[in-house]
């Protein structure tokens, strides 16, 4: 961020009155162009004991397996961002059934809401942003090809909880564990 | 936003390949200005029967009384977040007690998430942002100067649980009501 988006100015870092962190500043016009984190709306769309994935078409991790999961827009709501990005990205239609995993990720700041739902259908194929769209049984799940550490631990998760049909909402952070990223789950 | 922030150059208003809605693009570097909703997080500070609220010293809404909240900032957690905005605003320590409420508003692109907590001790004061912070019994809650809905909603619920201290996880949207701004549950 150098220049200002309102005026065009060079933008500074300072940290402005009644404020504790630095910001970008515009040196014209003395607007502060503040950033914050971004919300990942998506869901688990659920078919008898399979769920559906989508090969990613595009960077990051082209190639590998998510859930359907998108940024979040201005002028919706959470589970407006899920059913969207489902549609989008898997042409698949399904019914939400409730917050299933809020997942913070402070090294990329974002906030990933993946909702647990039914698929309504079977017609479903790939959106601009996959390759490929396939229900897999929880066995045949490509755990060495899923293309996130929130995906791996959404579905660990949600195979778990299938097994006694007791969904909980999981909410904790995703961290830094070794090689890898584990899920530290929150009080 | 009319310039960009990358080369300064002019923005104009396009929809890019693989897209479907508008964005601010650049004509002259080509890089895409995606706007995405905010979440505000904060917290529920309670003592025995009584919520810590604090008087905003700041616009909008200047001297009503709100629930200590405020923008997620870049590198944060949800928690990490509600902890620095009850310190900033009312200068208050509390032991977070779980996500109490999520609140979409779509009016205004944002997602506001709320902890229940513990006061931890009685050692607060107004923060920058605040001209007065003060502990409220559920019949003494200045129910007509308060500051936001989403405060409104959530100290209703509050109390109405509290009641049988059983706190459930409110999830929903706020929605115009008439003259006003309701909350409806999401399933």
């Amino acid at each position: 961020m150098k220049y200002c988006s309102q005026c065009g100015g060079v933008l500074g870092l300072k940290i402005p009155v009644d404020d504790n962190r630095p910001r970008h500043v515009c040196d014209v016009c003395d607007t502060i162009h503040y950033q914050n984190p971004k919300i990942v709306a998506g869901c688990i769309p659920v078919w008898e004991n399979q769920v559906l994935l989508c090969k990613r078409a595009i960077e990051p991790r082209h190639g590998f397996w998510t859930l359907p999961a998108g940024y979040m827009e201005l002028g919706e709501t959470t589970s407006e961002a899920a059913l969207r990005e489902t549609l989008e990205e898997a042409n698949a239609r399904v019914e939400l059934q409730g917050l299933y995993a809020m997942m913070n990720l402070p090294h990329v700041s974002q906030v990933y809401m993946i909702f647990r739902s039914k698929l309504l259908d079977l017609d479903f194929s790939p959106g601009a942003e996959s390759l490929e769209v396939k229900l897999y049984k929880e066995e045949d799940i490509p755990w060495g090809e899923l293309a996130f550490a929130t995906i791996r631990h959404t579905l660990r998760l949600f195979f778990e909880d299938h097994q006694s049909q007791d969904y909980r909402l999981h909410i904790g952070d995703i961290v830094k564990d070794g090689e890898g990223f584990g899920f530290i789950n929150s009080p």
